[in-house]
C-alpha cells in the first residue's frame, strides 16, 4: 500500500482520542435508555429520491456508483440512485413508514451513526462525521409534552458529559407558528425569507439583518424593526412571554382575533408550556428564544437550539424541532419531535478545548510479563485467569528484558506489571508501575485498586 | 415522503432485531477489550488507488460522486475519487502508515464497523454489512505466537454468543506457505490458480476440482492428484502432521532439501505450533485443514477460516489470516495477522436460524401510567427518580384508559407499570404485568426483579 494520507473533512481518531468519543458514545446511550429510547440502525444509503425532496438539489449529497459502472453514470435519473444519508431524521422517516406495522407509536427512538455531506474541502468543515439522534414519532398525532421532554432528555445526555469537561448546555426554543403567525400579522408574505436573515442575527447583527428584511424580503423599515423586536424579545417565564409578545403584537397593531395572532398564539402557547416545564424540572436547561430559526424547511413546530456556556462561538452542538410533514403514506401522517447533537464537533471540543484525555490507551489493567518464550503459556494462563474474572489483561508481545517489558505497558497506560513464578520466586508478584507497589498476587482472587480498575477519561 | 422502499442488500433491522445485533456487538467489544486490543474507527472511505490496489478492478467497489459533480465523474481518475471501504484490513493498514508515529506496536486493534460492496443486486448477497475484526499489526515484524492468540480471542468471542444460539466454532487454519511450497516442490507453478482451485473443492467435489488443475493450472493428472492429497490430508496433532506431510513428499518425489520443502516445512511448523497450543489452551478450538486456500492474495502465511457445528453450509463465519506486505511505508514494513467476523450473516443466523428474541424491545424495565394529563409531571418525577437509580423508565404517552397504558408497557416488552398516588390510595403501588403481582413502591428504594431488570436476549 502506498503510503497513508489523510483526506480533509475525514476526521480520525487516534486510538486515546476514540477512548474519549467511544466515552462520549457510551454515555449517552446510557441516558437514552434510562428515557425508554429504542436504538436502531438504518442503511447508510438512500435513493435519491428522498435526498432531493422538493426539489433541493443544493443540498450538499454524496451519489454512488459500482466501480463497473464508471463512465456511465449518467444513464441513471438522479432519483434513481443511491445516496449517502445527510442526516438521521430522512432515513428515519422512510423507515418509520416501511416498517409502520411492525413499530410501536409513539415511536422513541435513540440512533448514532456516521452521515455524510458531500461539500467542497473547506477549513474545519467535516465531510464525514456521527450524529446522535432522538426522536419521537407519532402515529396520526403526537402529544406536546415531547417537545419539552426530549430537549430535557438531552440536557440529561449532555450532563453527563460534564466530567469530560464539557460546559453548562443550555437549550434555546423558540416556535416557527409563532414566528410566522407574527410576521403574517405585520403583513408580511415571504415567511422563509424572513426567517433566513433573522437566523443571521448573530453573525451580522441587528442592522444588517434589517436591511436584507428591507432589501429581499419586501418588509418596510417599520416591519423590519418589529421582527427584530421580536427577534430580541425575552422572558422569565411562559406568563411574561405572553405579556410582552400581546404588547409588541399591540404596538405593531397585529390585532388578536386575526387568524396570524391564532396561529402565533398557538406556537406561544406551546413555548411557554416547554420553558415553565422545564423551569420545573431542571431549571436554566430550557429558554425561550426567539431568533432561533432553523434553516431546515421541514420544521413544523417547535425549534431547538443548544449552546454551550462560554463556548457560544461554537455556535449550536445540538438542534432539532418538531416537524409534522416530514413522514406520511397515503392519508396517514407521522409527525415527529427530535434534536440531534453533532458527536464530532463536540468530541472535538471536549479533546481539544477541554483537553479530556483517555486515563490510559489500552483497555488492560495488567500487562503480563514473559521470562521466556518457552513459559509464554505460563504467561496466557495467569492473563486468561484474569480475563475470566473480568480483569482486561494484555501479554508482553516479547521476552524482552523486564525493562523493556514496564517500557510497552507504560506507553499503553496500563498500570499494573504481573510477573509470573521463577526461579528463586515464591509465587506470582504484581506490581504498579505509576506508584510503584510491588506485592504478591494470585490470579484467582487479585483485584485491581478502584482507580486503576477501568479505562476513563479525565480532563 | 414517498412511501418506504427497501433496497436489496441493505439490510435494516426492526427494534427488535437490532437488540439482539447490539448484543452481539457488546459481547464480542467486551471479549476484545478483556483481550487488549485497542477499539479504533476508519473514515467510511479510501482513495481509489487504496481501493484498486494492484490494478484488481473487478473489485466489487462503490465510487462517490458530489450533486455537483454528476455528469462529470470521469473527470476525476478512478484512483484519485473516493469510495468506501470493501473491508476493514485496508483501512487499518492506510491507518497505520499514517499514524505509525502516534502507536505502540504491536498495535492491537478491534474495529466493528459497515463494509460496502458494490455488487449487483442479488438474492442473498448483503451490499451492506457489518463487519467485527482483530487484528496485531507489528513494526518490521510480527511474533509468531499472535497467530494462535487471534483466532483463540475469535473462539472466546463467539463463545459467548453460544447463549444466543450459535453453535459451537472451530476455525480451520492452514498456510500459506506450506502449500504453495508443496506445488511448487510438485513442479507446479501457478499457485494461485492451484490455490482458486482447490478453494472449490467443498463445492464442486475432488474430481471437478482435479479437472481444472489440469485444464487451467497446467497440472498433469498425478501432480493434481498430489495437490488433492495434500488438501485432504489431516492429523489430531503437530507431530503427525509433519509425519504424513513427510510421507506425502517422499510419495510424490519432494526432496527434503529443496527450497520448495523448506519454504513448505516454515508454513508446516507454523501450522504445527498454532494447532498443538491451541489444543492446549481451548481443546478442539483450532483444527489444520489444509484445503483452506482464502481468495484474497494478501495472505502470506497463516490463513483462517470458521464454521460452526450444523451450520457448515453456512460457510466460513470468520475468516482471515497473516499479511506480511499488506502496509509499507518507504523500507518500514508493518506485517499483520487478523480476522474478520461477517457480523450481519451471523446475526441473521442468530435471528432466522437459531431465534435468537430480544427478552423485550424497549430498554425500559418500567412504564409509569399517567392518571391526567394534568399530573403528567408527577409520573415524571417517579420515572426520574427511578432513572436516578439506573433503573430505565418510560411515560405513558397520554392519559388514555389504563387498559391502553398497560396495553402499550405489554407491546414494547415492557413488564412493569407503575401506578402513581390517586385519590383514595395510599401511596404508590406497582404491578408486573406478566406475573400479575402488584405491590406497594417507592421510587426511592424499588428494584425490579432480577429476572426483569434488563433487557436480555433469549432463545
Amino acid at each position: 500500500m502506498a503510503k497513508g494520507a489523510s483526506i480533509s473533512g475525514f476526521p480520525e481518531w487516534l486510538p486515546s482520542q476514540r477512548v474519549v468519543e467511544q466515552t462520549v458514545i457510551d454515555k449517552l446511550r446510557k441516558v437514552f435508555e434510562l428515557n425508554g429510547f429504542i436504538g436502531i440502525e438504518t442503511r447508510a444509503v438512500e435513493q435519491g429520491v428522498s435526498l432531493l425532496k422538493k426539489g433541493e438539489t443544493s443540498k450538499e449529497i454524496y451519489l454512488l456508483s459500482r466501480l463497473q459502472e464508471v463512465g456511465h453514470e449518467s444513464d441513471t435519473p438522479i432519483e434513481d440512485r443511491l445516496g449517502l444519508h445527510f442526516d438521521l431524521t430522512v432515513p428515519l422517516s422512510r423507515y418509520v413508514v416501511e416498517h409502520s406495522g411492525d413499530l410501536v407509536f409513539p415511536f422513541k427512538r435513540w440512533q448514532m451513526q456516521k452521515v455524510w455531506r458531500g461539500e467542497r474541502p473547506q477549513e474545519g468543515r467535516f465531510r464525514e462525521f456521527v450524529q446522535a439522534d432522538i426522536d419521537v414519532i407519532g402515529n396520526g398525532d403526537l402529544p406536546d409534552h415531547y417537545e419539552v421532554e426530549l430537549p430535557l432528555v438531552m440536557v440529561a445526555g449532555l450532563e453527563e458529559l460534564r466530567d469530560l469537561g464539557l460546559p453548562k448546555a443550555t437549550v434555546h426554543a423558540n416556535n416557527r407558528k409563532l414566528s410566522e403567525g407574527f410576521y403574517r400579522g405585520l403583513g408580511l408574505e415571504d415567511i422563509e425569507g424572513v426567517l433566513r436573515e433573522i437566523d443571521k442575527l448573530d453573525k451580522i447583527g441587528a442592522d444588517e439583518v434589517a436591511k436584507l428584511l428591507v432589501k429581499d424580503c419586501g418588509a418596510n423599515e417599520s416591519q423590519a424593526h418589529a421582527c427584530l423586536e421580536l427577534a430580541q424579545l425575552t422572558a422569565a417565564d411562559g406568563g411574561e412571554l405572553l405579556e410582552r409578545f400581546d404588547d409588541l403584537c399591540a404596538k405593531h397593531g397585529v390585532r388578536q382575533e386575526s387568524d396570524a395572532y391564532q396561529l402565533a398564539r398557538q406556537g406561544l402557547d406551546t413555548l411557554a408550556m416547554i420553558v415553565d416545564q422545564a423551569a420545573q424540572i431542571r431549571p436554566g436547561s430550557v429558554v425561550a428564544d426567539l431568533k432561533i430559526a432553523r434553516g431546515l424547511d421541514y420544521y413544523t413546530g417547535s425549534v431547538y437550539e443548544t449552546f454551550l456556556e462560554g463556548a457560544e462561538g461554537l455556535g449550536s452542538i445540538c438542534s432539532g424541532g418538531r416537524y409534522d410533514n416530514l413522514a406520511s403514506q397515503g392519508n396517514k401522517r407521522y409527525p415527529g419531535v427530535g434534536l440531534s447533537i453533532g458527536l464530532s464537533r463536540l468530541v472535538s471540543y471536549i479533546l481539544h478545548t477541554a483537553g479530556a484525555q483517555a486515563s490510559r490507551v489500552s483497555p488492560a489493567s495488567v500487562l503480563v510479563a514473559v521470562w521466556d518464550e518457552a513459559d509464554r503459556a505460563t504467561s496466557n494462563a495467569i492473563a486468561n485467569a484474569l480475563r475470566a474474572r473480568g480483569i482486561a489483561a494484555d501479554v508482553a508481545p516479547t521476552a524482552a528484558k523486564l525493562g523493556k517489558q514496564i517500557k510497552y505497558a507504560d506507553k499503553l497506560g496500563i498500570p499494573y506489571v504481573w510477573f509470573p513464578p521463577q526461579v528463586g520466586q515464591e509465587g506470582d508478584q504484581v506490581k504498579n508501575i505509576i506508584s510503584g507497589d510491588q506485592t504478591p498476587a494470585d490470579a484467582k482472587s487479585w483485584e485491581p485498586d478502584r482507580l486503576y480498575a477501568r479505562q476513563t477519561v479525565r480532563v
